[in-house]
């Protein structure tokens, strides 16, 4: 919809309209309100560029399009029957736990081969634990490749899948080769595209799977699905959406708690959405709140972090990471309100 | 704790320093760090003047303060152990159920009536039926008394205590010498100190409660809580804080859903916490998984618009109110998920 | 704009759609895309009501509305050629200066007098003094009605016109009866449309002046329009629009500044704005920036806090207030910024 | 400072304070306020994760740090008088122009080369432009390696030093090798810290300058020059930050203007800050006030989309470019504000 500043255009002014919206195979539908005159865009009005140039016209307020940006990862695209799944296991149909370290330390290697396992009896379905780590100070520990080989013997060990974030082509390659089930981008990196594409040219063909997480900015919803619409993009739909907190605007949190976009998120688009609770509060006390509110906003899993001695992490376990008994008390809870809230989708869908 | 430009003061700053906070009773602590040199104020610090005074100061950086500038509603106020009431029912024991409609339709009574018997066969707890409205635009419905009368007779057939937003001096003697139990001060009126002060005072001495909303604008927590302290200081703390959402950031819900707030409130003040889901997110089939999120982040209750015919509805109902069934739904969930948050919350406490 | 959630309603669900809009006059219009069927709404567009009914509707995805809903503060309303003035001197035809102190100190009178006096000589049109104050905690100072004589006083010594801030109805009619020029309406009662409501009507028939604070929520532009709409709507419509910073998000400033919106407004309304960068950085060695800002974003004019002793002052004064002679700097500089200003506006108006 | 959430700390509580301290070398000075007893600590604070461990802490309310987390970037660091230089040209004690286009279009290199000699001769310092773009969407035009030639074709004819955006190891090769005088780093690459680094190393023992623009997202200032930070650790501290928009919040412009930022940056590093009023605003007929107010809030300069005929450029010219004749009122405009500006500070320093 292409709306004039003005309440009707000249005849020159309308032919102009015309002439750019042809270049892209748009044909205008005039539409004579009773205070003013707007144009609606019949066919693919996605276009950056002929937005950009409508925009740049004197005489525009301002262009509405109606359809959303993305093509893939769309609601209503071919692959809306793909099935995601991380070494068999299937995301989205029902209450999936990601259960581990923030950071692995080198130094200290029973602590994770210990927590793998306290993961695995509370329920865990898939095993986390951070090689390298993006620090916002370049000062700080930035992660050692020898954790990855300590996660890989809890690989071994309890045969859950695995995951760990990646930040760039490299940490790709290595994780891929030592047979990492699952890549997390973190919130720093959800807007490097460069970043995005080499992940999705690396397992494309593969059955790799790889967990995105929100941008801390507060952007439009779209710009998290185009952001995954990038490695959609290289052939491989293996994603999941994954919201960890905005900004913060609170002074009690790390981040301001977003798990209600999923609900959003599931109405645009087919990817699974789990939620991580941890970043989003920033503190353990709050996790299993945090953790209750992503089930009851319709979430299809959460990712905790959890620690057998907490206070003797590194990275952000001290301050985020739960005990193996809370992380049972959690997946308890969660997979109950899980099932309350698909009740209330049922019922409304019945109703409808 | 105050916090100069420079690594060290002057002999001569140092002492207008000390004369400054000395008027105001305030003692200085000297802590001289290895890279810079600051102050730690002991005594009261809470003053909005010295702390203008003090950052007013070209050669000060900032001041921190360690106390809340609130004192009734702390946490560790002689208040602490009041117990708010409405009408006998005891508000922070159980998970409250507040429902009704945003705005009693006069020319149509028996909807409301209906309502509020559907409420009741429900379990809802409080009637909320809306007499004035605050809207946006000046030409939009602004309420009418007659719907007052309503309220009433709603109140008389069900027994239940009713709830009504009030938006200035002559509702509240209206609405108290009708008899309305509950006092509703809207996002829009949170921070008008005149009507804050003027329930207060028309409150006093009464049963009378408020249920205070959040303003829409993210602030400060503390800010949040000294809206009540305004109420408090005129003698009756019979006070329930609502969080509802705030300006919203996503395209998809009428506000910024805030129900995460709860916890940081309750670790700042006695007073319960009931949240409004239907302000927040906006639109009904988003209603029920708000109403669970606000049970997982330690609500002590909700405010739910409910009405037996949503479309036929005047003000927000068409867009916000669930129907009797779904209300039944949310209220047999939530309950449930109260049980599970406080089991939470004492296992944490037991182990800390 | 009313767009479905499927590509495609059914006939059923069309008449159902025409049958809602036509109970309001309006006619839908059916664009038929290549994706998807969306209706154009022609007529009057803006009931609230019709829009929370149609967005009530389970099949309906959003409503978008091309027309503003303010009506007389519009750029194209019959008042667009109201001429806003203060005591005779005219509003928006240059760049106007409204200056004095936060709050009058009722105990020593002569600091308001000598600021006053100051604030003529340094070129300022129009004299401030704080009467009553808004403050965040009930316990700090809230004014006292004695500064109103020394406001008067300092009127009749200057011949400048005076403004102060308002917050209830009995504030309003003692300041008329005083002969207060302008009344300045805070964002904390931006939204209180009581007040606004009492204000219009007190003004309507006299040549009053409203200065009217941006709420420190971010909201749409659209709200802080209507809320002026709402003392137009009472008769008078000698009102201008005041940003003032919305809430915090950096660490440096009171305030986040928002003379940006600026030219936003002016493109909507026909009504001058005056920006406070006083309150906006909320710290004096900032204010000449955020003036020198306020003048190139198009602002026809900027209130300063200005006081010949800031740290004597009270209220926000000791942090806030310039002194008269940074306020000549300040006048000098914005008036020039103000020029250059036009010149760009004339020379996009020339070249468009 | 440590504020524990009780009153009083208990000896065994206290002591394990004293020992995760002593780990790190900090020294707790404790002070025992009326209320409330907190302990100061004495020693580098900075480790991030002993202040994890210390928030990790049941009885732990809050840690406040009081030195700022970079070191290299700060104000009073040994690089505090290193002179960045672009190409031979001082940043920062004038007004520095850069302009040129968003997106060097490689279908019609003349476009650029023109828009070149018109940046030139209208005044500007360096030229822009966009060799390889990161789009949202993964649908648009991504960028052209061919256009490297046409921008360094631009250099030799008009002399001036060049800038273009880099978003991989590969570009930064590409554009050092051909003789590229500045890197840009984009708003969704400001966080990318395997970027910065890499970046940081190819460039150190070299001329080569970098733009920093800033995150979309309001978050701490801290983060800003925090990433600033991983370029200078590699060796080079050849760096300018640039503010350039975040967050949308207002229906109007393309994001939220953040120039005011400047003042703040300023005070607490001492790399000079060049504001992009373009990705700001997003629209050319707001480009001269947000350069206007870029200038009033203190840069040392400012980086314009210019583009000979905005209409056919590609990429966000036609929306954002301004002409070049629009381009010489700006400069003229702001290097007279950016006078009067070092006017305030001046006579600000001198009445301190």
């Amino acid at each position: 919809m292409i709306i004039p500043k003005e309440p009707r255009l000249t005849s020159q002014e309308e032919s102009e309209l015309e002439e750019i919206t042809g270049e892209f195979d748009i044909h205008l539908q005039k539409i004579e309100g009773e205070h003013q005159t707007v144009y609606a865009m019949v066919g693919d009005e996605r276009h950056e560029l002929l937005i950009n140039r409508l925009e740049g016209l004197e005489y525009i307020a301002r262009v509405d399009t109606i359809q959303q940006p993305y093509k893939l990862m769309a609601k209503d695209s071919e692959l809306a029957n793909h099935t995601v799944r991380v070494n068999g296991t299937e995301i989205g149909t029902g209450f999936t736990i990601i259960a581990g370290q923030c950071t692995i330390d080198p130094k200290n290697p029973n602590f994770f081969l210990e927590t793998a396992e306290a993961v695995k009896e509370a329920g865990g379905d898939i095993l986390r634990g951070g090689v390298w780590k993006p620090r916002t100070s370049p000062h700080s520990y930035q992660g050692d490749v020898k954790a990855l080989d300590i996660l890989m013997e809890a690989k071994a060990r309890t045969g859950l899948p695995v995951d760990t974030e990646v930040m760039d082509a490299e940490h790709v390659s290595l994780a891929l080769d030592a047979g990492v089930d699952m890549f997390q981008v973190g919130a720093r990196n959800a807007l490097n595209y460069g970043l995005l594409k080499e992940i999705g040219r690396q397992i494309n063909g593969r059955s790799t799977c790889v967990l995105l997480k929100r941008s801390m900015h507060m952007g439009k919803i779209e710009e998290f699905i185009l952001a995954a619409e990038y490695i959609a993009a290289q052939g491989n739909p293996n994603i999941i959406l994954c919201p960890r907190g905005t900004t913060p605007t609170m002074d009690g949190y790390r981040n301001h708690p977003d798990e209600s976009i999923t609900v959003l998120l599931k109405e645009r688009t087919w990817a699974p959405v789990i939620v991580d609770p941890c970043h989003s509060v920033g503190k353990a006390i709050y996790v299993p709140f945090a953790a209750m509110a992503a089930a009851s906003y319709g979430a299809d899993g959460i990712i905790i972090e959890t620690h057998v001695d907490p206070i003797h992490g590194i990275g952000d376990d001290p301050k985020q990471a739960v005990s193996p008994e809370v992380l049972a008390r959690i997946i308890r809870d969660t997979k109950a309100i899980h099932e309350m809230q698909l009740g209330h989708t049922r019922h409304l869908a019945h109703n409808a």
